[in-house]
């Protein structure tokens, strides 16, 4: 219906249907499923998806510290999130991600047991995405302060993740000299996964990278 | 993560999960990408969504002649719809379909002049709707009235849809007598599609009210 005929909604269904579509993976019809759920189920759950939407607007900001996800406090101090305010992740251990949404996936393996830190993106000339636009400064002084053991790089494997970790291993290692661990996650086959899955380049590294069995 | 380690995320930003997980088709994943989109995004893309949604729960309400989607009036009397207020349609033929998304599709159409009937469903015993439950009563007295000619019955094609057609049929001959025509929109092949993607009883009924050439 893009330049087709005029619509037969109300207003306020056509400003729903074109905020739904602001949305990641959410076209016209996807769109038009949501509001007509909306205007089926019980007042209360329109009601409450919109404060919800409103909350997050307003209340979440990035971790005064790491730059994961946190609430804005009453007095406007700078925010610690969760895991940061949390006195029992090891604060000599931060684990270097791209986006908030990584934490998220290393805690969900429940594993992981220090800090973050998150950058905010990786360098990517392409894209006009400098050093100078991730939070690398804080990082380096974050690991820079003598508490800190380990730096582990866990960007993505590609180009501009590899990119990214070496530049970030040369300013940790000037900034903090030797005492300082910087290590990069493994790369290889996916447990539970089998060769048939794997690129030329995974397997590569894979083999490269072979290990003693233990 | 349904029963697994605890989550990550601010309290926010979990009740924004929750209200997206009860949209039709979003589930963790997919709320995960959106409320990631809205806290990327400029801030006035979760207001505008928030405003648009609440919007929607407080503004939108049936016609009250139709049963379309419409707009609640100032001072509370029972508005109609865009169609329904609209002179230029034909006010002498009535389409009697399901839902109100059934007249945006018919709409979109941009081919049928006249007014729509939007039953709010079909009868079927086994999910306890019956003919109490739906604007029949409605469509009866608007049919009855002596200005309608015709009612088309687009409702489904299926069992329960026969079997609503056939019941409002007989309401309405009943209560109209035979100045009132009451048809049933045709069934056949799609247009455009071939027989490889006809299910049996759909050629059985495109053969049986086959045509002749024009």
């Amino acid at each position: 219906m893009a330049a087709g005929p005029v619509s037969s909604y109300p207003a306020a269904i056509e400003r729903a249907l074109a905020a739904f579509m602001r949305l990641p993976g959410v076209g016209r019809r996807t769109a038009e499923r949501m509001v007509q759920h909306l205007l089926r189920a019980e007042p209360e759950l329109p009601a409450s998806l919109a404060e919800a939407v409103a909350e997050l607007g307003r209340v979440i900001t990035g971790c005064a510290r790491c730059g994961f996800y946190a609430e804005r406090r009453e007095g406007g101090e700078p925010p610690l999130c969760a895991l940061c305010a949390d006195p029992r992740r090891d604060a000599s251990t931060i684990c270097v991600v791209e986006r908030p949404q990584d934490v998220v996936q290393i805690e969900g393996a429940g594993f992981y047991r220090g800090r973050y830190h998150v950058l905010g993106g990786r360098i990517s000339p392409l894209d006009g995405v400098g050093p100078e636009d991730l939070r690398i400064a804080e990082l380096v002084e974050a690991a820079a302060g003598g508490q800190v053991c380990e730096v582990i790089l866990a960007v993505a494997g590609d180009l501009e993740g590899e990119t990214t970790a070496r530049y970030l291993g040369e300013c940790l290692m000037a900034a903090a000299g030797p005492a300082l661990r910087v290590t990069r996650i493994a790369q290889g086959i996916p447990v539970g996964s089998g060769l048939e899955f794997a690129d030329p380049a995974t397997i590569q590294r894979a083999l490269g990278r072979r290990q003693a069995m233990d």
